[in-house]
């Protein structure tokens, strides 16, 4: 126990009003209460970075999905990584580095049931929110149960920078695809997502006209779609399926800002002429198989064949601003805030 | 051979032009051509029902599909049943009932590779294009393969009085589904479905709201749609998925008069929410299984647990009248024209 943390100045970001479209300043507000000393079968973690994630724009509704939403007054939900500073669980010692829901605050006393201890030799704190965390297992689970590449494959991944884009497309390549497609907003994403990312080409889809250019691209049509964007590129996508296709439904980023004017995949009687499936999927579902694919995806690192790469803002009072970042595209790879 | 039949006033309905939206007498010509005499390996069919199928709007359109579009001034593509009057094929004889690519014409002389004998004693001709013909594979490859009911699961069908919508309640009926709702409409054809082919319900989507029917109708959710119809009933349905729910998708009759107005199911994220999927299927690709689908289909009918019911207009010079009671919902079982 460390009573003098426990009673420094704290930060919580709390739900203050629903937004209809984009989150802004207006939706949020900040409270500085105290954190309460842990029970048993709690601790008090000191939130080191915060993970921002896509998923967060829709906890915001009051909609039926498949966590309830953030309650209005709530601390915001988020994953978290940060070190223990008190405990009251003889599991924990403090000092340990632990990975949860640990909420958008500067720190949480909770019960350990939901926490996972991570060891910071192996990679830096902020991985747990990204490559090795969250991300990760979406891009792993994602890819490989529901898109189902098959070696010679042509899989296709939008939001082929961010956090998990960037690893679908390395580990179908680990996984034998012939050809890898990225889809992601501008030069300098497209360039990295081919250069360093190993992807065979990058659509700008903010400069190109994708249909055109997946017609070039995929010369053999597509065989996996793994995508985080639906709207008008996977209307797209759907043009260029190859027989018994499968599109991972992983998100659908430029719909969820305007959820009462979403728009369907006009072209989706494309999967009954091609024989293909569109299939959800949700993360917390492989639970049990996490650790699997961490060894498969750090292994993958320890021989150069996979990379990650983070997005640090810095500042709980940030909060506001970085979540926006993730639906104007100004991330760049996994987005943390650094408390 | 028979050269007197050969040499009879012989009627084609040939493609004039393409509709943009719904098929009226203006995109079809009749001509009287003579038919040809058979040369080795094909016979002559007199034709004696022609089916009228939902796909058949989808041939029309000059598009990518799962087979090429009928071209101008071709006779309609259309399955239909019929006696052979000429024979150059050693295994086929004059007199026997063939079902086949026929299309829309009184006669044909057509190679006999795709031609199958039926026996009208077991069946009468006409339950060749529709119980035990394509929609009765339709809707049990359809229902089993895609759809993958198990027991005590809820399964929606939508045309739940049409061809296929009939047999695919009936069989998942048969196959153990605890409750089997029909979407349909008008209140004879809602009376008909649950009356006389025994669903628990049936939503009459002209006089009922279906969503909140679904709601009443599928207490436990529903775990298979499918779909013959799309549009606003499929979003409609996908608000009701259970976890891991399958739809099928066969058709969207809803939208094939208005292919460039093409609507998607805005609600398609519940599918990430439901880990749900959406798959479609062309029954063409079971054909080497169909033997095991007559087989089981006519022996459920035989034990009184399944039942068909065909709709009969007579006269060739009527199919574009018959085929517009597809898309306005006139026909009542599965639509034949009878030569």
């Amino acid at each position: 126990m460390s009573a003098d943390t426990l009673t420094d100045q704290h930060t919580q970001i709390r739900l203050a009003a629903r937004p209809d479209k984009a989150p802004g300043p207006e939706h949020w507000r900040v409270t500085h209460d105290p954190v309460a000393a842990p029970q048993d079968g709690e601790v008090t973690v000191r939130t080191q970075y915060i993970s921002l994630d896509p998923a967060m724009r829709g906890w915001l509704n009051d909609a039926r999905s498949y966590i309830p939403p953030v309650q209005i007054d709530e601390v915001m939900r988020a994953g978290g990584v940060g070190d223990v500073i008190a405990s009251a669980d003889p599991n924990f010692a403090v000092g340990d580095m632990v990975v949860g829901i640990l909420g958008v605050q500067t720190a949480a006393t909770l019960t350990t049931k939901g926490l996972t201890k991570v060891d910071t030799r192996l990679a830096p704190a902020e991985r747990y929110l990204g490559g090795l965390g969250m991300p990760g297992m979406t891009a792993y689970f994602g890819l490989l149960e529901i898109g189902q590449p098959k070696e010679g494959d042509t899989v296709v991944v939008s939001a082929a920078a961010g956090a998990v884009g960037a690893l679908v497309g390395q580990i179908a390549k680990i996984k034998g695809a012939a050809r890898v497609i990225g889809i992601a907003g501008g030069a300098e994403k497209c360039a990295y997502v081919v250069n360093d990312l190993g992807f065979d080409a990058c659509i700008d889809y903010k400069n190109e006209d994708v249909r055109a250019a997946l017609k070039e691209h995929c010369p053999d049509r597509l065989d996996v779609y793994f995508d985080n964007v639906g709207g008008a590129i996977l209307d797209d996508v759907l043009m260029r399926l190859n027989r018994g296709a499968r599109i991972a439904i992983c998100g659908a980023i430029s719909n969820y800002n305007d959820p009462a004017n979403m728009s369907g995949p006009k072209n989706y009687l494309q999967l009954l002429i091609n024989r293909a499936r569109m299939e959800g999927f949700v993360v917390f579902d492989f639970a049990p198989r996490y650790g699997e694919a961490v060894m498969a995806m750090a292994g993958w690192a320890q021989e150069g064949r996979l990379k990650f790469r983070e997005h640090v803002v810095e500042g709980i009072e940030n909060f506001p601003d970085a979540l926006a970042m993730l639906f104007n595209g100004a991330n760049f790879g996994k987005l943390v805030l650094k408390v």
